[in-house]
């Protein structure tokens, strides 16, 4: 099932797309929900983030030639984590599949991509074993971690390398059913594939993140963890697009634009 | 004026402090509200924290003698920040004015208490200026950054350091008017003054970060600036209680509790 959620009549609300359809429900998929007799033609509609996270997590380096190619271009060891230990992201640089990625003016050359699974938590949860952690989780999106190397390099802390205002694009949909050790990432810039990498192949797996994280904190309806990136990342420019794609969950495209 | 968040018939809800009574408002200071005919007793209502941030901002080392306390409690060199970076907390761990802060089973002894001022961002703005920063508050409440130092000092993030559930105390209300310049930060354990510390002698103040921080993101109403602590800080145990006091604003009071 394929949740989405889009403006109608102004108003931020979820659907179920169908093939090139999508259904509005009153409700959302973190509560009760039932569908409408409305049935909208896809691409009519401006889709919006899938989801407005309470807690907004990250892993940050979570496969291993990443965190080697990371610690280069950063000037630091490569330092692959010994164990699950959580990052975050901000909600303001949050932005929807299709809306531009705007880098500020006095940003440097390398702005790149990151492309992500994001797991998109279902219910409130604390305690998860290994046995039901993925139960709490509604489903799969796509994330683009958009990062400012100079800055990250620079700063005490990644607020503006990594959150800038668009730098975190989400979507295009929430896919409930899919087989984790079948996921193939494909980043593209301009059509042209960068890089390919099976999703799975992280440090530290979905299970492994929610098991640790939840012995500490709780999880709630619409929480998401950004799952990290494998490989090189190149620069993104004015004019370019840049796409993130996982087979099962489908493809989110952002044009890229500098800001003058 | 003195806003609190409090349960009404299960319901939160806004509401204004005058003297020991509370009034309840349809609405919300961050968007249009009014006054009902109601009046409330204070002591018979239960506080939430006076807001739940869309992004939850918090300074970290932003006072010189804290710098210096904190790098020796976790093996680092001190290391006085020379720009405002901003970095970030989780709602989570948020949890009012008389709640328990619950210390987890596997925590070690140090867990301790940091006071801070809190300024509450009252609309959306971008691009701040010196002159007009302090124009997009809507008052400022207080926060107490409960830190496990252990983990401080293992983990690769501060997650569950600084954002275990209840780690969070914020409250007890949001003050909107007052003089930054006369505020002074009182800590007690068990009624004993700890510390005690001019609020804004910081190293980066609020207009500065504030006009850093809205250089590259937008600030939303409800998001809240966690300012930073000064001094060494102590371990608390279970059955101690901790105050953490700005006049002003008033106390923000929580018993703490070990987990059995």
């Amino acid at each position: 099932m394929r949740w989405a959620r889009f403006e109608l009549n102004g108003t931020p609300t979820y659907g179920v797309v169908e093939g090139d359809t999508i259904i509005p429900v009153r409700g959302s998929p973190f509560t009760a929900w039932e569908r409408t007799m409305t049935k909208l033609p896809m691409d009519g509609v401006k889709l919006l983030v899938p989801v407005v996270p309470p807690t907004f997590y990250a892993c940050g380096m979570n496969y291993a030639e990443h965190v080697r190619e990371v610690a280069e271009k950063v000037g630091q060891k490569p330092n692959l984590p010994t164990q699950p230990d959580i990052g975050y992201r901000a909600n303001n640089a949050l932005i929807a599949h299709g809306e531009p990625i705007v880098i500020p003016k006095d940003a440097t050359e390398q702005v790149q991509y990151e492309g992500e699974l994001v797991a998109v938590i279902g219910q409130k949860c604390k305690n998860l074993t290994r046995d039901n952690a993925l139960s709490a989780i509604l489903g799969y999106t796509i994330g683009n971690d958009v990062s400012e190397r100079s800055w990250q390099k620079s700063d005490r802390t990644m607020w503006r390398a990594k959150n800038t205002d668009t730098f975190k694009p989400m979507g295009p949909w929430i896919e409930t059913e899919l087989d984790l050790e079948r996921l193939v990432t494909k980043i593209r810039l301009n059509h042209r594939q960068l890089i390919e990498f099976h999703t799975n192949e992280m440090v530290f797996g979905v299970v492994d993140y929610l098991v640790q994280m939840t012995r500490y904190l709780t999880l709630y309806p619409g929480d998401v963890v950004w799952m990290g990136t494998e490989g090189a990342t190149q620069n993104m420019q004015h004019g370019d697009t840049v796409e993130v794609d996982i087979n099962a969950i489908g493809t989110l495209r952002n044009p890229v634009v500098r800001e003058r």
